[in-house]
């Protein structure tokens, strides 16, 4: 990795909002476990140690990490280098912008020069000096008053995530102007984002100064940017409890799409680096099947303890039971054995689960949610 | 149902062998918790206590049951009308001749007139009143000294049983003479004997004067004979233990059809009374599954005590854990839910659990089965 410190590197937090129940992954993902507690890749660590692990090259320990305070001492555990300081306890959830949003603002009153990069917590990123080129890129660029987000540059059209439309390049760097923000399209249309050349995915990496941030926010969502700037204000002073508790309760409930990437790439403020590299959101056990199964679509990927009796079956076996699993003629299977609950579908249906857990909740047995 | 006496009847006593692991029934089934331990009708007790009620109304408690000495305690508990003097425990499998060659010497010496009749502890009979009157049929027909099979009239064309080929009417009587006795067939095979109407299915139901057992068994199987006419002899002593002890470990392993029916009939001594009720083996998981979805393959069939939520799922689930169960778009599975083990499969493979339990068997896993 190229290790020379480049304009705005010095000033460069890393962000990392963990986050989200991830109910397309239950019974493996609950409330109190969710996804970044899992070691979904085989690892033999979970998805936030991972990220720790792979943007530590570049900041070392300077990442603040936004979790549940239910979260507060697993997260301590599992990252025993993080910075007390630098991590945030939600009192509930109350969705990206607020939980980045404060993050930024708390940086920022430490060091308003500070540019921070927000980089989720459950994602699976194989080649980390690729991204870390793109992250030193951005970094760059944000430097002279962008938002810059990594754009990954598509291997399938794929219409389960948002596209970022590539407008003109950036002279001098590898980024491009923002043209547009794009929801995730049908297939029909992902085909031909795909073909095309410009559209990349939209990672929700973003890289900005934090007061360029935080000034959008004061524009698009007035409240909210108040809201956060006062907890900060008073973040690293003993109001913070009695502020957060004021506070944080009140706070809109927004995605960072909608609040600051969509609208500032109108203002002209954002811009793309390209990330050629392999990036996953595991967001469903289809995903993680073929994340697992390398492309064999005849294996059968195992994660967890189960001991394992398979005659001809494909797909993916999760489990924290130390239960025999004897699988028989099996294609394309999804299981996830946990110790109260168990889960049996296949990967075509991999999506339904998220209604499942709705049915879940509709019926009485939010326990086990 | 017709309450008089016929010819025999006084002398009538039924013979339960309760064998057998059912290891195509494995993880529900097991050694010591065969299957008809088991409730795979949803009827609310077991099959060995729907055999029981199934007979009692024309014998009583005329019946003795052969199982494994492990048994004993839960056999007991399970038929609180069986006299202990009718429990027969075999200190070791020893397949169907011995049991039941031994249950009917033991009763040949109580009652040199006796005429038995042996039923399997784990079928599945719907129309108790039709069953019955075969009995009555074949018992009057067995006093004339035949050894009597009530034959199953086929509903299908099963390459899962073996068939009895009917003879000549034997005159004044619903029962005919025994021509053959043919193997599971093939399928085409199976075609054809379902269409010509020569043929019933083999359901191992055999009614015959106790002494003529013995005699035909002491021409086919002399060891064996001697062997349990000795143990027999001993039975209602204090020496059974010791004689059981000496005796029973060298018996010879051997089916009933080999050693007694199929020989018996070459010698023209078989007669088959049609028995034309529902009758199931309910050898593997996708029987069960076809007697619980009355005949509707949409349906999914839930035995035990799972909490369970199924989006367009059909098959049969077996669970004998609280745990909840989830399936999702799921066709013709079979989900078998223990605490220690979990069986994943389909239908159309169900036959293969049998390979499996052998694999587990080779792979150390015998504390499974």
């Amino acid at each position: 990795m190229n290790k020379k410190s480049t304009a705005g590197q010095d000033h460069f937090f890393a962000i990392i909002p963990a986050g989200g129940v991830g109910s397309r992954l239950w019974p493996l993902s609950r409330a109190n476990a969710p996804k970044f507690l899992h070691d979904l890749t085989g690892s033999g660590q979970t998805l936030l140690q991972d990220t720790w692990d792979r943007l530590s090259p570049l900041v070392g320990n300077r990442m603040m990490v936004v979790t549940g305070d239910v979260h507060a001492t697993t997260v301590a555990k599992h990252l025993p280098d993080l910075d007390p300081a630098n991590l945030i306890l939600e009192p509930s959830p109350k969705d990206s912008t607020a939980a980045i949003a404060l993050a930024a603002a708390v940086l920022y009153k430490r060091d308003p020069e500070v540019i921070v990069g927000s980089f989720a917590a459950d994602h699976v990123i194989k080649d980390d000096e690729k991204l870390l080129h793109a992250i030193e890129t951005s970094i760059e660029i944000a430097a002279t008053g962008k938002i810059v987000t990594i754009g990954i540059v598509p291997t399938e059209a794929s219409s389960a995530f948002g596209y970022v439309k590539k407008g003109p390049a950036i002279a001098g760097t590898e980024g491009f102007e923002v043209a547009d923000f794009i929801e995730k399209p049908n297939i029909k249309k992902a085909q031909k984002f795909a073909a095309s050349k410009k559209y990349l995915w939209n990672a929700g990496m973003f890289i900005a100064p934090a007061k360029l941030l935080l000034d959008v926010l004061a524009k698009t969502q007035p409240k909210l940017h108040a809201g956060v700037m006062e907890l900060a204000e008073h973040w690293d002073t003993e109001n913070r409890t009695e502020k957060l508790h004021s506070i944080w309760p009140g706070l809109d409930k927004i995605a960072i799409d909608y609040a600051i990437a969509e609208p500032a790439a109108k203002l002209g403020l954002v811009a793309v680096v390209p990330g050629n590299f392999e990036w996953h959101d595991v967001g469903d056990f289809a995903a993680i099947a073929e994340l697992q199964s390398q492309g064999n679509s005849n294996n059968l990927a195992v994660l967890g303890s189960a001991k394992v009796l398979s005659d001809s079956s494909s797909g993916i076996l999760v489990s924290d039971t130390n239960r025999l699993v004897a699988l028989i003629g099996l294609e394309d299977i999804i299981v996830v054995d946990t110790a109260d609950a168990l889960l049996i579908t296949t990967k075509a249906h991999a999506q339904k689960v998220k209604a499942m857990v709705e049915a879940l909740k509709q019926t009485g047995h939010s326990d086990l949610l």
